[in-house]
């Protein structure tokens, strides 16, 4: 496929009026042609209309005719082949395998949303059957099934540029939930964009989709995002950014005349919990473990575990010692883009340069690339300091090293929302994990025992999400099938005859649905 | 039961030393003792520290803990007798029929909701069980389940002193989910408030669960209210009432430096459709039942049939004779207060000199009493109208007639979000309420056939909601068991153990939940 820098909008690929911009190659800053214009709010607009008049054939079609276009979508992405993997390295400096693993994600994510569409429990089915005898009043025939909230509005992220982008999660589930997708391509990689979308728009017009169900805009600056947002076509938003873009999304939509949805997955620094057992039993494994955790990617996971909660024992001291050693055999990483090195560069000299905060490890530096940075501190020093429990995002953690047990359980209940709290745990640690619990729950998304937080499995029981500020909304995920619960609203039907009902309301249910009926879940027959 | 006008914080009663207020009569306008005194923001605040104190362990109780303190609560309700209905008449001005079936919907409410917490589908429990030798990477153990929010605000509602008021759906759900929960009364019906806010307050204590699991606050002006949601222990809120109030407490919580939900159930006409078939077979008596609905309990119901749309034909006369006549027997009706009658005659007297709508029927009229009134207008003047789309709380209706099939279709696919939408209709009308359907679903959380909007059960299927304005989150509802939805979020466990798993989430299923293994829904053993 030879990119043309066009936007996609429905069947259509346009060269975009607004300002010109380029992709670049991250590891040697090179321009990658070709160039891009940003979409104008005509172009906006027209997407969104496109998208309205595709919603109600869109949302019409059966579940196993979207199955199959998300099937098709991720056919055709495996099928960009090399030259897709190719410009993702190129426009992210992320390595081959990172880039190969996150396409099989993106693909295997896009079959799983297919499966769940067909297996249809995301439906909801409630049947309330009609008590004509009851007394003082009859019950009508109630049923409810969930239907789609309309066009969404999805920003591409720039750290996942698969799994995160024009076609990751955010499209993925909104498309699986009869939504069609506006996307705003994330600026700093136009190149893998534009190839993707291409394979959307040409899996829409194989599966013989009215061509509004997906649009791919191209942009830089805040207009187009912000047309986007305000667009009244637009039902619902999903983003994966940063905590002042998130926000800044939020408002617009809460200043819509009909506010809308944002979906923003934001801000997270990711606690892990060492407890004594944990540190006592594998101190130095661990310590070299999680400089791996720390420096995959140059650290540029929304689950990079950037904080350390430890009581100081033998075992922490080991564990210091093998993350110091990992620390100084840490090659220096390409980041994303010129923009994430500034921003890292500068969260790291704030830390270093803060009172009661000293270096505990730094890895390789090189010109144009991160060095990872590990620092140490105490509770006391964390709690006065708010600046330390924000996230600097990259390969950046602080390990808070406290004697006062009391000091480190009031530091974890004052903690901002999290995607994920990390616990490093043996038997020994049962007790204090059991105490813990309750506070983490409330706390995260996502729970996880001597593991890792980075790598984030797309399946049913997943969350990727949590109390804000790691989301605005944390009701929802952004990963796994639960995610396509964003885009829908109940709908109920009261005595409609049988054979005007929806498929999934009918008595002979022939889409083959779990329902409840009458309160009761019931199998189908 | 004697009423001492004083606020309930967790287990006290204490006296507001606010602004100081009474309820009145609604019929005769005379002042009902005691006074009440509203609520400081210093009770706010204690009421909600009390709420989040009360949050870890109201979770932590069992679910049969927490449905056996509902059926208190409920039988609480029952045992305050006649003294309850004999206030809440008062204070409404509703009659006792009416009173005596919205307690037996509360009381019923908070029965449905002990058995949606025993039956456990809310927990939405998924399990994908460890994949050790998949490659290229085994999967960890992940398992899912849904947790109570935190403590909510409620603001009780003044059409429904009892079902949308201190334990109403609102309250039974929060608490349902889990969620301690602080109401803020309706200054309406104080003493109805206070009534049930004590059998709460007894239900708590006899229950044996914290005391900050339930708080009662007092209050005129908006200051209460405001404080409420704005107070960082309170992260989510429900409320039903008036458009501007539920706008107004969406912008305070989305200011919140944490922004929370805002479930507002605001505003809706409820469109009815009169179908030619309909018409032609019944018009007289479709035009009498309508009169029925529209002035039950003066028309102060959130699904009062405020827009009737028809095709002029003979049916549609004979409807328009029959509702007509009926308008002549309407009785004049008591409105709850004051406030609600002066808006309801500005509105209805706006409609009267609007140029284009003309009146089909007046109710009979009467000093402080509120006078039925049927409208009738062409599409053209509806469209280029847009006060003609506002809700007029009240017994209000506007019939819009044309003969112009695309105008009307064009009217429907302009209007904004409602509750209901009702269509009357034959066999003969068949093939026009399959081209309306989709464009109705878009449009309504409920969409009812041959019936009346008002009434709305309380079961599995009810959807009470619907896109903007009908409330300010079309992706639930505030009636039915499925609003304990609103009050979750859901958490994933990776890797824990199996003895330090929640109950939900262990193999044994101690439960006996219905749950999704590796996707696949799943019996309970």
């Amino acid at each position: 496929m030879s990119l043309t820098g066009e936007m996609l909008i429905g069947a259509s690929a346009l060269r975009g009026t607004g300002q010109s911009f380029s992709g670049f190659d991250a590891a040697s800053g090179a321009e990658l042609a070709p160039h891009y214009g940003s979409a104008t709010e005509a172009d906006v607009a027209r997407a969104c209309t496109l998208a309205e008049e595709a919603f109600a054939p869109y949302r019409a079609a059966s579940p196993d005719i979207r199955a199959k276009f998300l099937e098709l979508a991720a056919s055709k992405i495996d099928a960009l082949g090399d030259a897709l993997t190719d410009r993702a390295c190129a426009e992210t400096g992320l390595p081959r395998g990172r880039i190969e693993g996150e396409r099989g994600r993106t693909v295997g994510q896009l079959r799983l949303f297919a499966q769940e569409v067909r297996e249809g429990s995301w439906q909801d089915v409630r049947l309330d059957p009609a008590l004509p005898d009851r007394k003082p009043l009859a019950r009508p025939d109630l049923r409810m099934r969930m239907i789609p909230l309309g066009p969404v509005g999805v920003f591409g992220a720039s750290n996942f540029p698969l799994a995160f982008s024009v076609a990751g999660g955010d499209t993925a589930s909104a498309l699986a939930a009869g939504c069609p997708v506006v996307v705003k391509a994330h600026p700093a990689h136009p190149g893998t964009s534009e190839m993707v979308g291409r394979a959307m728009q040409a899996a829409v017009k194989e599966a013989g989709l009215p061509e509004g169900v997906f649009s791919l805009l191209f942009g830089v600056g805040d207009a187009l995002g912000t047309a986007l947002v305000a667009d009244p076509h637009i039902k619902a938003v999903g983003f994966t950014g940063s905590r002042a873009g998130g926000l800044a999304l939020g408002k617009i939509a809460a200043a819509r005349h009909e506010p809308i949805p944002v979906y923003a997955e934001m801000s997270s620094i990711n606690p892990v919990l060492l407890l004594p057992g944990a540190l006592a039993a594998s101190g130095a494994a661990l310590g070299k473990a999680f400089v791996g955790s720390l420096t995959m990617g140059a650290g540029q996971f929304c689950t990079n575990p950037g904080l350390l909660l430890a009581i100081p024992s033998d075992g922490l001291n080991a564990f210091v010692t093998a993350a110091g050693e990992a620390m100084g055999d840490a090659a220096a990483g390409v980041m994303l883009h010129k923009g994430i090195l500034a921003a890292y560069e500068k969260g790291v000299a704030k830390l270093g340069d803060t009172a009661g905060v000293k270096s505990l490890g730094a890895g390789h530096k090189a010109e144009g690339k991160a060095g990872a940075a590990f620092f140490g501190t105490d509770a006391a020093t964390f709690e006065k300091t708010p600046h330390l429990a924000d996230e600097v995002f990259g390969a950046a953690g602080l390990l808070v090293a406290d004697a006062d047990l009391m000091a480190l359980a009031r530091l974890i209940q004052g903690l901002e929302g999290q995607l994920t709290i990390t616990v490093h745990m043996t038997d020994d640690d049962e007790a204090l994990f059991t105490a813990l619990l309750p506070v983490l729950e409330t706390k995260a998304g996502r729970i996880l025992i001597n593991g890792w937080p980075t790598g984030v499995e797309v399946c049913h029981a997943m969350v990727h999400g949590g109390p804000f500020p790691a989301t605005s909304d944390a009701r929802t995920t952004s990963v796994g099938t639960l995610a396509i619960r964003r885009f829908l609203r109940p709908v109920c039907y009261q005595n409609v005859a049988e054979p005007l009902l929806p498929d999934a309301l009918q008595d002979a249910n022939p889409q083959g649905l779990w329902r409840r009926i009458d309160g009761v879940m019931t199998a189908p027959v």
